[in-house]
Parts: C-alpha cells; structure tokens; sequence
C-alpha cells in the first residue's frame, strides 16, 4: 500500500475557482494489478481548458465529476510495474490527475525520452500543448507558405509552439501578447512583429503590420481581439477557434464577434477543434517538433512552480493573470 | 437613338433607402457598336443584397457610385444586334441596371430559354438565386443524403430553392420563416418541418425537431435565429453565412453570434461565400436546377410586381418587410 495526497473539487466555482473549489485528501493506492503499474508523479500541467472541465454543462470531455480527483496531464516515473509496456524507471506521460502517485493501465500513457526535453517540456512543446498548436496550424488552418499569420495569446503555452511552428513553415507571423517584455520575447523567437494589446490599439496595428491581411487567425482569446483579427481578414481566411480564456470564467455569456460578417465578404471560415480529433496524427506532430525541437528551432519556454499539490489552486489562479509566459507547470517532486 | 428611363443612386441611405435615395432620369443612348447589342429589359431583380452596394465601404463588390445607374440583374429580349451571340430577338438575362434599356457588349450576358421557364424564374431559381442556394449547400456546406439541414429565411428566395436542392440529396429539411402561411408553403414543397419564428421558440423548437442536431445551418438572417442554430449544432457541423438580412439597414452594427463558442465544441465552423466564387460551376448548377425544374421537384415561386423603373425604390422595401414569398422581380413590361 502506497499513500497518495490528491486534489479533488469539492465545490463547482462561479467563475474563478477559490479555496472552496478544491479539497486536498491523502488516500491509499492499491498496489498495481496484471496490466497495471505505479507511476510517481513529478510534474503536473496546468491548462485553461481545466476551468471549462469544472462546470456540470455538455462539453468535449465531461466535467469531472463532484469528490473526483482533478483532472490532469502529468509525467512521472514507473515505481512498479505487472505491465510489459511500462517497466519501472521508465519516464511516462499521461492523463494521471493532480496528485502525487497515480495506479495505471497505460490508456493514453506514453512512454518519454527525457534526453531529448525534460518533463515540463513533455507537458508543453512536445505535449498538449504542441499538439494543439499543431494540428491547429495544420488541420484546421492550412497553414502554407507565405501566409501571414496571427496569433493571440502569443507568449503562451500554444501562442508561442503556433508562432514556431508557422515561421518555421514560411510564414509571416505576428503574435499579440500582453506587455513589451512578453512582446520582446516573441521577437526572440522568431515572430515577425508582436503587438502590446495592453498598450497599443490592436485594429489598427493589425491594419499596419499586415497591410495585405491575413490569411490565418489563431484564436486564443476571443473578445475584442478576435473581432480586431475579423476586421483585418483576407480573401479566404481561416480563423482558428483555439480557446477563449477571456470569458472561460464569465458568469454571463461575452458578447459575439460583432465583426463576423468579415467571414461572409472575404470568404472565409472560423472553425472550432480539439487536440483529441487527430489521434492518427499525433506521433506525427510530435516527431515534427521533437526534430525542430532538435535543431533549436522550437523554443520552449515553461514556468515551473515548485510546490506540492497542494499548491494546485493557487497555481491554476496565474493562468487567468496573464502572469505566466510559455506553458505553466508545476514541479511536485524532484528527480533530476 | 433610344431613350430609357433609369434609377440613379440620387443619395446614400443611412439605414433603410427612402425617396431621397433615388432619382429617376430619362436619358439617350447610343446605337449599339461592334460587338455590342441592344436590349429591352423586361423584369428587374431585387435582392437583399443590394443595400450593401449602397453603402461606401470595401466589400465584395464595389459600392454603386453616386449618380450612377442602380445595378440590377434583369432580363430582356434584345432588339438591335452587333453581336454574332447576342442576336434580335434572344431572350437573355445580365446586370443591366434598374432601366428600361441597355446596351451591352455581352459581359456577364446569357442567353435563356423561356420555354423551360420564365424570366422570373430565370432571375431567381435558374439565375443568381438559385446558384446562391446551389454552391452553398454544395461548396460551402458539403451537402450529403442524411444531414440535417435547417435554413432561415426559408421562404425567401434563396432560402426555398436551398430547401428543395436539399430534400432532393436526401437530407431532412428544417426551415424557419415567419407566419403560418409561409410555413405551410414549406411543407408543401418539400420541407420536413418549419418553425414560425414569429409564434414559436426557435431554439426549443429546434431542440426538438432535430434531436440529433444541425449538420447544416444555411443562414441568410443572422442575430438571434443564427444563435439559435449554433446552439444546436451536431459535431462537424457547417454553417453557411449567406447574407444577414437583418443588419443591411442597421446603423450601429447587430451584436455577434454569442453562441460562436458552439464552433468549438463541436468541431464546427462557419463560412462566408458569395455567388460570385464559382464561375466554373454555374453552367453545372444551372443544368442540374433546371432538371429539377423539369421534373416537378423545383418549385418556384416569384412575386411579380407590376409597375415601371420609377416605382423601384418602393418595391425594394417589400424586401425588408418580411412581405414576399420567394424571389422579388418588377416586370416592367409586358412581353407575353
């Protein structure tokens, strides 16, 4: 028997989560059975799309469920192993919650190379989050050549793989973020130009930096951006339904796109995904930017925050202060 | 030298076109040239969308000039020829402009046959209106025998020739007007169901006549039928923006879809097309209406409106008050 303390919701919030959210427990794992095995978790991802999981409404994934342990990706390290796919010592990934020990069957656990990128990365760049800028690009966005691309939320988690990603295919790519040292840092790793929204006039920025328009619109943020990027639109435009932090924490539903419309005149489509839609795609993508990874020309940036899971509410709170750049994790154990 | 009585754009309106908007001339034209014939219109088209060419703003046409002849589609029989295709007595369908007369050099001109139908229909289920519904059902939604397919403004021009398109691929037809005239009109000609907005509530109704929800939404209104739509929609589902006849005269732009986060989770997406995008494909689309059209399964309804160039302006408000039943045409003469 093996001890683990694990974070559950107790208490569905009315838009930011807060104490009464979540409830930390210390419960007995069974020892693995046949096919099964331990993992002892080291890192944990910290997502905008967990706040959508914390509300009871139909959604992509269900909403994890009252007294459930919280929902999360993670990596760790087999302790004991009755499965031959995952021996003890191997470096894992997988959906294992937030806690510090987690019993698996290996469903949706992968098998990690922490030689090529360490475990936060694993999270990032060569996890979800790559995933999602990639198949977004790619999928969703058709993503060539010589198209000026745009991204919100730029200096996050996926803004900043999606920035990588498009310039490394050819694009033009001008990335919206919020600051001048977030925008400086996009400049660094290769956006073409990066716009302040917190202190310069986002419409008509666009208007100058893209005088031509642009062909693909990565969404991370609705709101006003998004309808900034509708009025800014070229012929045959794809506009990226990636997410929209702002209002995942509004009690009453944000206004539309107002310049919508922008979609009938030049032709172009908005469309929604999810990183789960391309599972036969995925070893591809992460073969992908595991080689631009490689070469240097994928740049993760990740925010590891120490703590224990504890920790998990306070930490998830950053995401919704725009405090963090690049993908935000935290460190529950140290292993290196 | 013939004259020709015509309707210039006197004013641009702010919101709907009044008196003021119009100015009707009687003006000379020239014999026809080489390669250029003569025309003598006898129906005139009006559209939705001819209050956005009224307004000076980029957008996929370029505005009506000031002073200039109001651009219309029509039909006519030519009666001077220079043009080995055009010759007299041709009956022929183009963007002549809201006149009685014009000369032409053939840009844009088709020759039709008014045996198979007449020039009310040629300008609306085998013309523009019907190429609408076509290449949006079959460019932009993807049309398939099964799919769930709700229209608005499904007594209108478009919205009824994309009904019966629909209904003969062996989708299930939804379609949404306002009154119960209308909507007995729908089922007749083919339409699984019809939901009166005016009496009923779209979104519940919608809830309950597609259970399964919308493979496509073939919008032509915007505002809250559109929400509406969104809220229903299945997984891959495409919505059709073709027009939003409800904004055309607003003067503070409408608020956006607010269920545009549907697109999201449903993997969906929204595109804009215009009828203009797929030259290559008309003479295909006309042949198949016009089969369709043979066989009984096109029904087409015109509201033929009697009068002369001058009484265009008060017909062309019949458009924004929800009065016609399918397409919108003045005959301006009498040729049969």
């Amino acid at each position: 028997m093996v001890t683990t303390r694990q974070v559950r919701l107790a208490q569905r919030p009315t838009g930011l989560p807060d104490d009464d959210t979540w409830e930390v427990t210390t419960d007995e794992l069974p020892a693995p059975g046949e096919g099964e095995f331990l993992v002892e978790i080291d890192h944990i991802s910290l997502d905008p799309a967990m706040r959508g999981w914390l509300d009871d409404v139909p959604s992509y994934l269900p909403p994890v469920r009252l007294g459930a342990v919280m929902r999360a990706q993670g990596t760790g390290t087999v302790s004991q192993s009755r499965h031959p796919d995952f021996p003890v010592g191997a470096a894992v990934t997988g959906t294992f919650g937030v806690t510090e020990r987690a019993v698996s069957d290996g469903t949706g656990v992968r098998v990690i190379d922490t030689s090529i990128a360490g475990p936060a990365t694993w999270l990032g760049a060569l996890g979800m989050t790559g995933l999602t800028a990639f198949h977004g690009l790619h999928e969703v966005g058709e993503l060539a050549a010589g198209d000026t691309v745009v991204i919100s939320a730029a200096a996050g988690g996926v803004g900043s793989v999606a920035g990588q990603i498009a310039h490394a295919a050819g694009a033009t790519v001008i990335g919206i973020a919020g600051g001048p040292e977030k925008c400086a840092w996009l400049r660094e790793i290769g956006f073409d130009a990066a716009i302040d929204y917190k202190s310069e006039n986002v419409l008509r920025r666009l208007r100058e930096v893209a005088p031509d328009g642009i062909d693909i619109y990565f969404d991370n943020v609705g709101g006003e951006i998004l309808d900034a990027a509708l009025a800014n639109l070229r012929r045959g435009a794809r506009v990226i339904l990636c997410g929209a932090i702002a209002s995942y924490n509004a009690t009453t539903p944000p206004p539309g796109p107002r310049r919508y419309m922008s979609l009938l005149v030049n032709r172009a489509r908005m469309q929604g995904f999810l990183v789960f839609d391309y599972p036969e795609k995925d070893a591809a993508a992460i073969a992908s930017l595991a080689a631009m990874a490689a070469e240097g020309s994928l740049v993760s940036r990740e925010t590891v925050v120490d703590g224990s899971v504890a920790d998990f509410g306070a930490t998830f709170l950053r995401l919704f202060r725009g405090e963090n750049t690049g993908k935000l994790v935290m460190c529950i154990a140290e292993i290196y």
